[in-house]
């Protein structure tokens, strides 16, 4: 995710990094070279090329926004629910991190090691969840972790879930050993339930793309209107129409390619979620939470880049 | 539902499987059709066939492209909204299974196979609903549940309620047994609420379709819109109007019929809901949380398709 | 509500039932007549009846389509909203019907009493909940019910809540009997809780509809609109005028009156919800629920339709 | 709240009650004389004043559309949410009714009597809302509350929250007494945190406006626009500009003060909520439920409007 | 926040705090001089300098339009959920201090000692909050709490979060003395864990901007598009040029420029969200909670706006 402050108008114009100029940047030149071919075919052969359809091209490209908006809607949706996801993760785990304080007040010594065991395990859950979510993320798996743990995790097809059930077995353990009330594990297990929501929602926005079937028309559609858009408008624009066309072929490629990366929020794009940021986050709260003095340092961003 | 990487820009233009085009093939054909005999009709009868009349035409379209944008949005919605019921019956699923180690915990090996009952019941529970909600599909029952549930699940009209009464059945038996606590048994009962409610909406998506009367409206004016197209605009195009009012055809046809797909999510369609594979993944996972070492595969995609 | 396979591309033209067009035939035909009279009179005076006002009439109707569009958005909302209260009505009464199988596995037979006793009042909710919404609507107060139980129902202005306040107390009853635990109990209430924000919720959608404003602006603009569309046109459109008028007014009207329909979801419309046939399919359940044989059969549609 | 029932086509154009008509009519005068001054000029010295500048006015028309569809969206929502708002308060309310039969059936007469003291207390609480909420409104302090909390009431600045604090604290006396336990005091408590959570919601409707910036803008460019119409079209319409324009004039205007209506939902206009009727329907439910005979009446509508 | 009545109509169009037009003055200055002199340029070059290109312009604008739209519903959204979570603080708060009444009921003086240190911490959370969210803010840390809070809150990196720490750590040490009981307990943390979750969604909607690609796609496209239009209007607008250019100018600045603002709804700007208000209302609400006489004044707007 890029994180920078507002850029004065000029430099807007000049601005690479996060532009998805760079990956549209083929189609935009292909616009162009086409648009160029068009007026000079126009002008040589008008009766066979034509130059001033542009009232249903018009009716076309009105429609085509429309939908494409839709679409756009549907992904930033996507992007922000999953940052959502993200939120919920962060709270929950910091919640069970404010709540476990009870075994500290409660059962002295040995409250706090059953707590500081059971964080352990919850620093490590965002972490694994980041090399699960992320394409060809790895899983990072502390040493902290017993090596039977690590093994499990690691053999796992859904490694998040293995941590959860793990975290659920220790708390029965605490209630079998009395050092938990019903209600204590409950209010616990309720965050641990929320953990279970995000990671299953996350997994969710991560395996069900968009309906291809919709993002394929939507690309046809968009490609072929701009590739048609000189023959629409060359007469009235003349040498104009490239410019105009590749103008016009920024903001649908644009927005499409936009679409695109936004609905998979978990990838490594300049406009992807920094779930590796998050997940640093959630390991400095829940260490500051158990009182450790030597915290992690928060993520920082690299160029405006946070990951 | 279809998962592949991103196409490049060319086979883009090829891609079948997936594409709403088979589906409105027929229609297509028909426009190009009735175009080229607009434009024929009309260079011999320009007085009896018209063959400029946009203008209303275009206001016509815009105004069916917004009714057709917010249709498409609504058809959409359901689609995710059916992915997010499967998505809560994932997390209650594994849910329950997590908190039910507990009786493994406080109850060793009796409790190791109460629990081993309960999650065999959950595992059936999203199977039989699979062959609940698509259409023409079959109710897949387990030899290992009872033969009298089994009967009952085959009797009922509503077969996953069938297994959801036998769960908390059991739950109110280990209650009875002191196997349970009240508090345990409401936060096992509180991911059984869930399953119901994920069960509920999912009947709602599959058994209420968008009304009819909305359906019906925007197909006629959307087809009536594109076999009037060449009238509107085949003195401009000339030759190319079979061409331009079938590239429209195809976006507005499209969208009606990638609404129609999108409508009924459950169904077998290229891009409804691959709810067969996450049965199978719900399957997996309780069956890892079991502690089984032969795990069933996670459902693989076949020629791209998961179903 | 409408239930039938989608209809082929022919038949869809033909296709009365649950059309829309039944209901805005006379102003269709209105609009016809208008357009076929300025046809008529612009040939004859062509200098005081206009023909080709088009301009300014396209960005009105463009301007109307976008607010029509979302009057429709809002009242499709209400729609679902209602249907989707009408889903946890389902599923807090399945789910208490399951819960409240605690009540025989701990307390035998006469658990089994309190739970029938229980039960028989939820059954009748729904029904009550019927006769409440549905526009002319009665009461139906099945003869299951005590005497007194069936009057204080007919007296009141929110027959709902008497069953739901009765439930109650027969639930406290339970607590006070020693066959319910505090939890137990709870967990019971909280369904009931569910009923009753189903309830409430249905009142909301029935008895506020939409800012009457809001509907006399889009009727009137979507009115005149249509009516003026043949001093936009007839230059262009000549004797094919009256047609594209009626074309776009059936588009607009049609619009309209659907968004009228599905305003009150709870009515007799053909694209209003089953709200009859979904009390029968929560009888249905809970019957079977209760272990009875003879379940009553699943509300069928008739003739397409589904009340 | 204008309730009434659809009027037929005719009378449709001739209602002025809940119309908007009546607060917009001196901007739609305004533009009609404009227009009538810009068309005698425009014939007079038509190389001074334009008469077709109607292109870029319909690009900026149908843009202005799209940003007034948005906000009046947002006004909807704004007004919806409130309703919903005392949708929660009128089920909490109930809910904390209903619940509470369980200290007559568990402690006869004085939980009866605490029951009565508790209720009393929260029929109160929708009729200081609304005092609190409606600009102007006085807050209505019934007789039936001690002169303490009455003057506690008078004098705080967030009225309702005396209330529910009074109600906390009646509860926790109960649970002192021993009338209630632990789990029938969270009961309670739920629906309490539900009331406080639907006062927090109306508070944040009622003081938070839409951003001024943005009001202000759609306002500014809604009137420039209008006011600029007939330069653009007064070539082509000749006399009728002045009708044209002010017809579109209504629109935009109409959907502009309907926003602004619909923005602040609590108070008197006749599109905003009948809060107050609301309140009685509470008292009408509660007094119902504590078994009274004698019931206020439902509130009625006058002259079809329902405050 | 800017609060004040609705300005009548005249005055509307001179007011310019709040307005967006301070901050776009010196684009929409750039936008007058630039169509200057293509007016000038074209009268003089009209084969170099076109200026009717209006039709291809047109169909970008409508484009614009309809993504301008959708980004600014986004920003609005951002904005709304932004005040959603400070109203969830505030019926956390208030809810907390409304429960913990039971500490005053069941124990007495020391009870009542338990409950105002407690909401003493309350008390500064909404504070600590707003030096956290607002741009360039100081963290408020009053002398109430011990010198190590202060000292620990000085030093987080997330001092909200130390705050909600050492209320659970207080709670716990008041089950540990008995004071509460678990359910008790439980119902308390419910309300702590409602405000953990409103800091956490106030952090994402301060740290996660909208995804920067959106925003620069459509800055770029909205400013070439204002810088453009002379080019296609000029051949009709004459000398009117500068003007409709400008008015469309800040139509389209207007809105995008608002968009930014309502993205960071915790800044300073004009149309933010007034924080530092709503955390004095909360302080003023818990203080009454607690009975204190001598209560802090609410907050007032000054010159009509609310920080």
């Amino acid at each position: 995710m890029i994180v920078r402050p507002r850029p004065s108008l000029f430099t807007l114009f000049f601005i690479l990094k996060g532009s998805i100029i760079m990956r549209i940047f083929p189609q935009m030149l292909f616009v162009f070279v086409v648009s160029t071919l068009v007026v000079i075919a126009h002008r040589d052969m008008p009766l066979i090329v034509p130059g001033s359809l542009g009232a249903p091209f018009a009716l076309f490209g009105i429609a085509i926004s429309v939908f494409l908006g839709f679409r756009n809607n549907a992904c930033y949706d996507r992007w922000w629910e999953a940052r959502k996801c993200w939120g919920q993760l962060i709270y929950a785990t910091r919640g069970f991190a404010r709540q476990s304080v009870m075994l500290c007040e409660l059962h002295g010594e040995s409250g706090k090691a059953a707590r500081r065991s059971l964080i352990d395990l919850v620093i490590v859950l965002p972490h694994v969840l980041v090399g699960y979510l992320r394409p060809g993320g790895e899983q990072m798996v502390t040493p902290v972790l017993s090596p039977d743990l690590r093994e499990a995790i690691r053999a796992s097809k859904m490694p998040a879930e293995v941590l959860l059930n793990q975290i659920s077995r220790q708390l029965a353990g605490l209630r079998r050993d009395e050092m938990l009330t019903d209600i204590q594990l409950k209010m616990l297990d309720e965050n641990v339930q929320q953990m279970g929501i995000a990671v299953a929602n996350c997994e969710r926005i991560r395996f069900t793309p968009l309906p291809f079937g919709y993002t394929l028309l939507l690309h046809r559609t968009a490609h072929l209107f701009c590739f048609l858009l000189p023959f629409g408008f060359s007469d009235l624009l003349g040498w104009g129409t490239p410019f105009v066309s590749t103008l016009i072929a920024y903001t649908f490629f644009g927005l499409d390619a936009l679409g695109d990366e936004l609905e998979e929020p978990f990838g490594l794009g300049p406009n992807d979620l920094p779930i590796n940021a998050l997940a640093g986050v959630i390991e400095h709260n829940l260490r500051e939470a158990l009182g450790e003095a030597d915290l992690p340092p928060l993520p920082q961003r690299v160029d405006y880049v946070l990951t």
